[in-house]
């Protein structure tokens, strides 16, 4: 599709902001589209993902950040922890003019997406990326298909991550464990769209670098995705209260016959990632729900935080004084390239 | 339904016992439609677990057993270790009129269910019990069904599990610890129904609290459920010899072209849970069977015990003089509100 | 079907060996199935299993190799770690005559397939071998079905392994931390057979028991199959760089509705298995893609090794100087009962 001189702002499609021009025309075809299966209903029927097809080219940044820690960014001196939130969909390709500001070698590695071996993001392909110095990684994604030979090839779909492979060791053991790391997700086509996207990291004792996990906010009846990475040298369980999510690609039944257990509650460890979507608060109401990884000495060290679900007046039950934030009104956290979930989920330097 | 005055007390039908007088009204029910899809054949069809929608209520006490461990009863001075297996189908509602027997704070926090924060059972809402307390906490469960967006809700229907929130630290580590766990089925019409169910507890490095695993029993054919739950600071691998279930929602395959991979061993870490059914001695006939953690230095030290399927004289091959226990039998199991798998699982004071 | 005086040579199918007379013959009426359902394509069909029902016998040897290591082999004096792969197909059965030529007792235990308490292999049913001595276990798989009551009975489809249950430990610790374990795969009519099959075992730090990951080998486009395996101690993570599966029974989607998620990061911990097929180099090309353990301090120590799909002519992109091993053309894997994997995979005393 043709770009647009929007750059890289943002635009809201009912409660949901879109990345970039070309994007943005894509959803708003989706919406249209939807809009013709039924009445004008627009508003009650879920968004859902464009086909993909598109080729995305943005610039990423290594950066110190204070204490020691280290964040990825799309623009310099706006590193987070974690890195921006990449969206794609299946058929999209994405060009990353990547740029290390820091005094070490560092690289991007991803998960899940195809990528020839000089996009690696390893020492050993030679694909790192030297202090001052610029390398551009490509992503591809992929739809589901038939192979000539009739098998079926399935699509590049996921919840995947990126991170660092270079600092520290050659599995980028320092790199992690700083902060370099970040949220991928590939929707396909009729995916359904969030209202707000979260990234959420367990690594080592930390949620996204934090010694006491970060709190999210929603109101009744949003649809809110997280996206659950885990890294570095413990293994977690994860898990939310008063909601819960299928363990399969989407976190989403597809319907009645899809077998996949509900749960509300994982077992991870380093460089696993999944996500899900709940309706904020759906049965159980508004509330400041806990979040926690269950291993019980973890939870009890710190590693628990809050989903804060609000009335539609925006005050959350039995956590008074609370004002929730408007965070996805300002269009912030699209204009430098993260979703809604960067806001809170994400702190730079 | 209406109620009976039955009280909590369970009928046998076929192999089965039913807890509660509405319960039994209902499982009768589904028998009676069973029945009615073949000809006089009832003992051969599975029977299977009718629509939900009762409102039911219980007493549920915490209190302290022997040796510093704690329980939860559904009457007092008869606590188990774990808690009284609870059974719901879905679209039911549970009240749990709760006591703390106890000299400390305790709840009830469950996993997977609908519950208001006012019963999630957390010290910071403010839903946990003091010494000599009460307090009703309401569980609410639903059937799956399209939402008026036109996307899908899963049920309610799993395996899950409560525990204390509070005792110790406010993630209920002491809790936990001590015994204060319990699993929770949900089931979905037409789920089939087992003829026992076990409820297996990996706690820190003990099985049910108990540093020997405790052993089970069953005939061969027998429909078993297995409803297993991690709890505390391990990892583990559920393994269980001559038996394995699929990895999804019911442990069963819903047909051909379920694509769940079948298992017999599961990592598994805090608070995960899961469940299956198989029948006992199926395809490998009787036998002393075992079934342990497969982490090499948690089942050495103890995390391993047998699954007895004993031939139809009750003698199981491979363990000469061990004499069958009669228990399904006794309606004892149902009388305390457990299964029948209280009796070999549970331990009280 | 009759078993022909071919004894345990392989014959090559495409670029597949197939294991035994009656194998080959099952084989050879694949290829002609799948050449029915089309034109000439023979060579462009993806091969697939054929139904089960022979009954096999091997003999296996348990032996000590050099450094205190054990290992499993056909032959003796050929044993290696892992030990043989056996493939199966849903409805044979496997007798295996098994000597113990080791100075302690020893066993083979099996996941997954159907065997009798006798063919149990631990110490407890009295089904372990003392040294010098033999024992006959046999294994048998069947296909799915239904049962006379009507329910799903799943088949033995599965990526399942063997391994001691008796040196060191009751639980066969020392006899796994040694060496002596395999794996094994049961296939369904239908299934896709891979070109090649490498065995991991993640066992306690190592891979297959050595400190320094091994090297795999493919030519860009091959269907490779891997059987991931895990034992000892420690849970890990296993990521292959590049490449992806479904998380489900073959690791391969059945088909757009198939609601597995589909990863490249799996935590895993001791008796865990599960298999998957890629093709090599699908939509990333050839190059030296690293498969490592994703949990930090693992893969620095060690836990990691390469994946190198070479193009056409041999060559691997960015580890020049490589020469690919043509084993698959020397049917040596197939005369020693091992598929292609165990040349790379398997080391001997």
């Amino acid at each position: 599709m043709a770009s647009t001189d929007e750059g890289s702002g943002g635009r809201r499609i009912g409660r949901r902001y879109l990345l970039g021009g070309a994007a943005a025309a894509a959803g708003l075809g989706v919406v249209g589209a939807s809009a013709t299966s039924g009445t004008a209903q627009a508003a009650v029927t879920a968004l859902t993902a464009p086909a993909g097809g598109e080729v995305r080219r943005i610039t990423m940044y290594a950066e110190r950040l204070a204490n020691g820690q280290m964040g990825y960014g799309l623009e310099k001196g706006k590193a987070s922890i974690p890195g921006p939130l990449i969206e794609l969909n299946e058929g999209d390709t994405l060009h990353i003019d990547f740029e290390n500001t820091m005094d070490v070698d560092a690289s991007l590695h991803v998960h899940g997406l195809d990528y020839e071996i000089t996009s690696d993001g390893t020492r050993m392909s030679g694909s790192h990326v030297p202090p001052g110095g610029h390398r551009t990684y490509t992503w591809r994604t992929h739809k589901p298909g038939k192979r000539a030979d009739g098998t079926y090839r399935p699509g590049s779909a996921g919840y995947w991550h990126y991170h660092d492979h270079v600092v520290g060791t050659d599995h980028g053991t320092g790199g992690i464990r700083n902060g370099l790391y970040g949220g991928v997700v590939v929707r396909r086509k009729g995916d359904l769209l969030p209202d707000r996207t979260y990234t959420i990291v367990f690594n080592d004792m930390t949620i996204n670098n934090l010694k006491q996990g970060p709190d999210f906010e929603a109101v009744v009846g949003e649809r809110v995705e997280i996206v659950m990475i885990t890294h570095g040298e413990y293994y977690h369980t994860f898990h939310m209260h008063g909601h819960r999510w299928a363990d399969n690609r989407t976190g989403l039944l597809t319907g009645p016959d899809d077998p996949s257990a509900v749960i509300d509650n994982k077992i991870v460890g380093p460089a696993d990632s999944f996500g899900f979507q709940v309706l904020a608060g759906e049965g159980v109401g508004a509330g400041a729900w806990m979040y926690h990884c269950h291993v019980q000495s973890h939870s009890d060290m710190g590693m628990a935080g809050m989903f804060l679900v609000a009335k539609e007046d925006g005050t959350v039950p039995g956590h008074e004084g609370h004002t929730m934030k408007k965070s996805g009104a300002t269009g912030k956290g699209t204009a430098s390239g993260k979703s809604a979930a960067g806001e809170h989920a994400g702190h730079g330097g």
